[in-house]
């Protein structure tokens, strides 16, 4: 099996995935995506940045839209339990010798900017502002009725690489394909929050980001999101779905924002805390994998992501594809 | 506009489709299909036919199977008010030189079959045996929950000619596509019992039955159908969807039974009773007319119909196209 | 059985309830029931006047709310087949010695005005405004997303005396509830459009209002809107429910608008267009004829009823029962 | 604030709750409410004892039903992070004067039993036999389509101590309600796997098991139980709901067994990873944190519960109430 096993005591304690800064040309367009369209809550906003969350969560934001002259995404943000942690995680990083650049980052106590091996730009932190409940202020719910952020998707050029590391900082896998002729791992999920993932990795030249991915209450908020757009000028922003996932066993349903950023809807999955939750093998040529129902995802699926701040993607090492960012 | 102005008066009163005898080729299959993993019910079975009936029916059959060497479509069924209404038809139909056979068809009264212009077979009656009703039996439901048979679509060769003969007998279009080009019509929905349609027609090589659809409660009983048929066997009689017609505004899903024939499952159309109910122009170059959201349909789904017995299908007279039968 | 045979051939055609002219004694308070919370679309307004309908409406009103002084259900509407038609329901009515009152009302090409003998006001036409349709414009839909009057609900003091007349000009029962002891009816439904009922009469101190109902789309709706009624402050505007009624199988909803006229939100009914479609007989014994399951009814929704303009309301001849307008 | 602060280094890594093992009077006809009703898995069965599995569970049980001549909770189950901390967890107990009993589990490898200081039954483990998923054999779904044990409620005579107690060993207090006069518990929500709770203790004769909760995928799969309840003969056993809670925000149903234990049917609280997650107080005099929307609950929800083997229960320290074991 090329899954490493998982690494029960790991250097520090992640809690979950926490947020991501996106770099976005047109902020008006993206809030009438992010916000009029999906129905993210505005937490603060200026002329240049505006800071989202979603219907329950409680942390100050999960997405920063950042008005920039290049799309891209800027740092993927990860919470971790206490600042000892963030303290312990500063020094692993460190000693893998890899960048700790602790930031003023808004509305967040201490927080260190890293990379991990293949280049991904982090952001590691233990205690963010946090906010009043508005779960149960059922008049601001709109749009897919998002409740929290749940997990990223990175284009990575060495999957076998990327999950040894990640495996290694304590994130465990889940399910995973396999690549039988090689026996190297073609994509992988992996969770700390105990879902199917907080992150994934899929082969391809990378990083890039694939998706950042919202948890939705039911499969019929996705069509209420379906019905929306496709009366009201986002039909071409519709790419993939919806259907339903063999990984994860999630309904679908994969968007694109003003930029080409890519979000996906999601629900559905199962739980996965027990330390011996085995992870789920798949064949790469078992098309039910990734849709165990619904149309093939498109082209564009398979080779667009978002470029990642200060890391120029390279070919993967499995098999090339082209690099294409939105 | 080419759609006609609705006949109020029409020559006999329909009150709605009502069944369709399809041939079948591997009798204990098709049983798989429709009991097992539709949720039909049925009715009465021998070792040739199968007689079925959805949830909500109180009628004997909405669908016949019929052990046969060639899969096809046998005859559509259709109810009249009562036996007055029966005889004014067959007296509709024979002044028009149409066939009026006078058939012994079980658990029906009094029926006799016929063809319409286009040679499509038919079979009207005003009463079949009822049943006792099963709608709150609750065990009893299974699959995706069928409750009653919707409509009929039917490949045309001749759209204008179908409308004109159809709307003389008192059906009446709720939607209509229209070439521009020409300005004629392309596809046409018509209703007799208050929903978007009891019978449409499509151009292309006709006729041939493109599909029969059930009513289902929400689109949540298609997504647990497609669940079951992707796990249990049937994947490869997913055609096409889940989405949502811009015609009709129906969520939908398209599949085959193990002849071929196409099934829809088909939800939240809307009510049409009112006789000044507006008929809905789409433009033949919309391409949300067909598909308001979802992925494009196959090719099988624009060129594959079952044929009906009796009638060679010919071309269209707007635009040739393939004679497929599954 | 005391429900009468159906009437196939009734003296006029009746095709569907219409609408209802509510007085209200605060308009702006009905305002914010009705379209901010419920999700009507408003078609016409002025300081007097809110003429309101629902999503897949085309006609132009469903409801008008009036301020008045006193609140009280003004009329009920019904819509006939033609003119024609309803030339004929104006001599029907003269025939029987009820008023017919020719009115001038707004949007609607010829009206009058009569009572059933119970005292019902009524208005009668054949064409309303029509209006654009809406039900695809999704960034509109609200609240429970309301997409059709679906029918009237009335105490009636004598309901044997009620159908035999609704039954005379068309109104087929459905269902309806016997008093064993006596053989006669306690609760009646009664349907012209094709569902379980345009009106329904159960025994009570009346003529009243008992309810309006709404056609929504699916459980998950009126589950909805009682997350935001229950946070918004109209917790106390819920009367009764979720639940699902025994007759008519339907998932059900009654709240009260700010006046006390009650509201029922209604899914998942049946299709009843067959002349011959069998009355189901309820015992009056049988508590699951109204609660298939779900809480008891309060006593409120026993009791309470709209009055109607210029009918006092009588004891009903079967039991005594409070007169109790909100 | 009357709760304590969370201790994030608790002496043992508790994962989640795990399973329950009651004595039922008639293993059949308990058979036919868990397995047939509900939807459980059996994964194990002989003529005393039946092991059961929800649809996402890859343990080998969460509920053991064991054929008694009395009905009772026999005992709480709880896994732990790894043998390590099994054994953390038993010098615990120990050292506290609490028994400490290693027992042989079925499809366990190492397990002990002990109580909590209000006398609470507990086996505590690590590894359980683990079988193949099947939560993709959708073919397997039935009745609620179980997904997951969920949480256990339980009246306490002390509730404070209660949440003392488990508060030590990690448990994490997400919701509570306090009695402003006196400044004390009244009930209380803790968690460790990341939802609203693994337990509650609300005030009450005590110990004593309120209820066992499973996991559903959305509301429908709530109502669809409740038709299927109320249609095959298990309608008195429907106790309380639909309705959703003020606390946890879940959508809910309560039935009871045939021996009276009770179960919650749950979905839609929300995710509680953060360690610094505030908890959320509710007042006792507000109805909303019980019942957001929906009818008040019986009598019997406020004062049966199921008894522990060999605990008896004593009366709140708070108010006196009634000890109602069904």
């Amino acid at each position: 099996m090329p899954v490493p096993a998982p690494n029960l005591y790991p250097p520090f304690n992640t809690i979950r995935l926490s947020h991501v800064e996106l770099g976005v040309t047109d902020l008006q367009r993206s809030r009438a995506f992010y916000v009029d369209t999906l129905g993210l809550q505005v937490t603060e906003e200026d002329a240049s940045t505006i800071y989202l969350r979603a219907m329950e969560e409680r942390g100050h934001h999960c997405i920063i839209l950042k008005q920039t002259d290049k799309a891209g995404a800027r740092y993927l943000g990860f919470k971790v339990y206490d600042e000892d942690n963030l303290d312990r995680a500063a020094a692993f990083f460190k000693a893998r010798g890899l960048p700790v650049d602790w930031v003023d980052s808004p509305h967040i106590t201490r927080a260190f900017r890293t990379r991990d091996p293949q280049g991904i730009p982090l952001e590691f932190y233990a205690r963010m502002d946090r906010l009043p409940p508005i779960h149960q202020q059922y008049a601001l719910y709109r749009g897919v009725k998002p409740l929290r952020i749940d997990h990223f998707n990175c284009f990575s050029p060495d999957v076998d690489a990327a999950v040894a590391f990640w495996n290694e900082i304590g994130f465990r896998v889940t399910e995973y394909t396999e690549d039988a002729d090689t026996g190297r791992l073609w994509a992988t999920w992996l969770h700390r929050k105990g879902g199917v993932h907080d992150i994934a990795f899929t082969n391809g030249a990378g990083p890039r980001l694939h998706h950042t991915a919202f948890w939705v209450p039911t499969p019929l908020n996705i069509i209420d999101l379906l019905d929306l757009m496709s009366t009201t000028g986002w039909l071409a922003n519709i790419e993939r779905g919806p259907g339903r996932h063999g990984i994860s066993n999630a309904f679908f349903l994969y968007i694109r924002d003003p930029d080409g950023h890519r979000i996906e809807l999601y629900c559905s999955d199962y739980q996965t805390v027990d330390p011996d939750h085995e992870p789920i093998r798949w064949d790469l040529k078992d098309p039910q994998r990734q849709t165990l129902w619904g149309s093939p995802a498109p082209r564009s699926w398979f080779e667009e992501g978002s470029l990642f701040a200060g890391t120029a993607p390279v070919q993967s090492t499995l098999a090339a594809s082209p690099i294409i960012a939105p």
